[in-house]
């Protein structure tokens, strides 16, 4: 069967043959439908994030698919099930966090991601997975299955933010998201559609005309050019923000969302930057952080219940904004062009097949 | 009756004479016992925290007190009654954070604070409160009453700090307090006997032999001494920590903490520092919040649980530790020794009245 990998040493996706695996017992047997292309990808490919498995010179790239069962092999699939498969796998059987379905809590070294870290992705014609790790997906949503994974981190990030403000009464108005990539876009409709923010901002550093920001505003909320407005002039420039939630991965974010937030307020921190230092103002940061009971709280991966509530988000989004946020759809013979990134992409993904189709 | 006071554009604490106070409706007036002092009562004196009363020219001192019950005044108390005060008020009538019980969670504006900001505190032979913020302190903790404050603010930091990692399973076992002043030992203590920590550690800098090292280590705690360890390379001395408490001031503490943490890991930041510019590798901070995350969450003040909360954690604590805690309670005619700050001192308080006493 074709699959998209990098090689080892190399820094472009490119089509390998494989042979088609064969589930073991527990594992079913999935034809793969589409696979969304993020930055974590792009990070993979550059060699900036993750790794091959073990003795092996490539990695499967791909970690967020969609599926149909072909060989249900036992498990409590049906032949024709729609599935999108979560990311992480136990390395050396099993381990505490697996077992009490929070791998996304594994700390490093407990956990393989498929496509990313230690373990082959979704981008072939055929993957296999225990059960366990398949998330039903309704034939409804099968073309836009493969959204149902970035959207499961920004549930996670959300999940463990608004935990941190459930000992007081805390009822969010203003929220706002730093980046306006797909995960930020795909944020702002949860935040409005699904956890009733009144006020919304999205902060990018983009010229109009453009796409993100077009989205943006049919979603009613405001956009931020960072480069008039940094992330923590907000306060002063509009309103100062009960949620932030950072997906850009620059690290000065991470800080300034800190005199962003508003009283009480918490900041869910996203991004993966590499080591850079700079100078803060760490005093009054630290004395805001105090005297206004704000909270900071980094959040990555998501396990099966995040993909259920991702699956139930995904089908309240309105079909306008899903269909302006998947630019485009690439057929294998021109997947290449998928892995591409300008200011007209905003989500590719790669069809491996459709469901109507039996091989 | 006599009060003991800063005078506006003075830097010490002086006697002063003040009528005693009349209950209001809904008002208490209570005898003063004792009055602890702590590093904010030494911030308020030396002008860098709070402020006087409006239209005042001196703000009575003083946070954390006890008192027996003088004249109840219709309210729920009857005389006798040992109380404890909490110390926050609604600046003008009632707003939504009072109503709600959860004043701790006021923005700056919404509250007074007695003893601290806009408000007279207990240094006095009478105050009168009104009876919602006045917590019940059973008889046979009178003598210590005055620390029931100072563990409040630790319950309601434990409280918050807990809550954020209340969405998936936490169970820690490694706890590092960093600071090693009366309110970092009486959280070692809470830590240890309420919150059942296996490993402890608290961060200072003093030269053994040292009574707060001695403290640390009769509780069964490793004294780190951050001048030969720094809180962020505890890990690699020691071992991670799953929740670290800041009790410094020190604003590096605030970053440091990020990589003092264990996978998973949480740090309540308690300390107010002033603006101090420094650097750090911010890229590696929030990278290590997000791939293992981890949290920073600010807490300032307590509400009546936490008093409620503190009651039943004082009654809890080892008699020989609250012995060696308090260093010294002052009677009126030696109030300023209460205020001296040097090595043998750890915790303070001065002494109004007797319980058995009647006047």
């Amino acid at each position: 069967m074709k699959a998209i990998a990098v090689k080892q040493g190399e820094n472009r996706p490119v089509l390998v043959d494989k042979p088609r695996p064969t589930p073991e017992p527990g594992q079913a047997l999935v034809r793969t439908l589409s696979v969304g292309v993020d930055g974590t990808d792009h990070e993979v490919i550059t060699g900036g994030h993750g790794g091959c498995p073990e003795g092996e010179d490539h990695l499967v790239l791909g970690h967020e698919a969609v599926g149909v069962v072909e060989d249900p092999n036992g498990t409590r699939f049906e032949a024709g099930d729609v599935v999108a498969p979560t990311v992480r796998r136990p390395p050396n059987g099993e381990n505490e966090y697996f077992e009490r379905g929070e791998p996304d809590m594994a700390p490093e070294g407990m956990y393989h991601e498929r496509g990313i870290l230690g373990a082959h992705g979704f981008m072939a014609e055929y993957f296999v997975s225990e059960e366990e790790f398949l998330v039903d997906v309704p034939a409804s949503l099968t073309d836009l299955g493969f959204l149902v994974e970035p959207i499961s981190i920004a549930e996670k990030a959300v999940e463990l933010a608004y935990a941190s403000r459930s000992s007081f009464t805390w009822e969010p108005e203003a929220g706002a998201v730093l980046g306006n990539g797909s995960l930020g876009l795909l944020t702002l409709a949860l935040l409005r559609d699904k956890l009733g923010y009144e006020r919304l901002y999205c902060l990018g550093r983009r010229d109009r005309p453009d796409p993100t920001v077009d989205i943006i505003e049919e979603l009613g909320a405001t956009y931020v050019d960072s480069r008039k407005t940094p992330a923590d002039e907000m306060p002063e420039a509009f309103e100062p923000m009960d949620f932030v939630f950072e997906a850009t991965g620059y690290a000065k974010h991470a800080f300034e969302s800190v005199h962003a937030l508003a009283p009480n307020g918490v900041a869910a921190l996203l991004g993966v930057p590499g080591p850079w230092e700079f100078e803060i103002d760490g005093g009054s940061l630290h004395n805001e952080l105090v005297m206004q009971n704000k909270a900071l709280v980094g959040s990555v991966n998501s396990h099966v219940s995040h993909f259920e509530s991702a699956v139930d988000t995904l089908a309240e989004l309105p079909p306008w904004f899903t269909e302006a946020l998947v630019t485009n759809v690439y057929g294998l013979d021109d997947f290449a062009s998928a892995f591409d990134d300008d200011d007209t992409t905003i989500k590719t993904a790669v069809q491996f097949s459709t469901y109507e189709e039996r091989r």
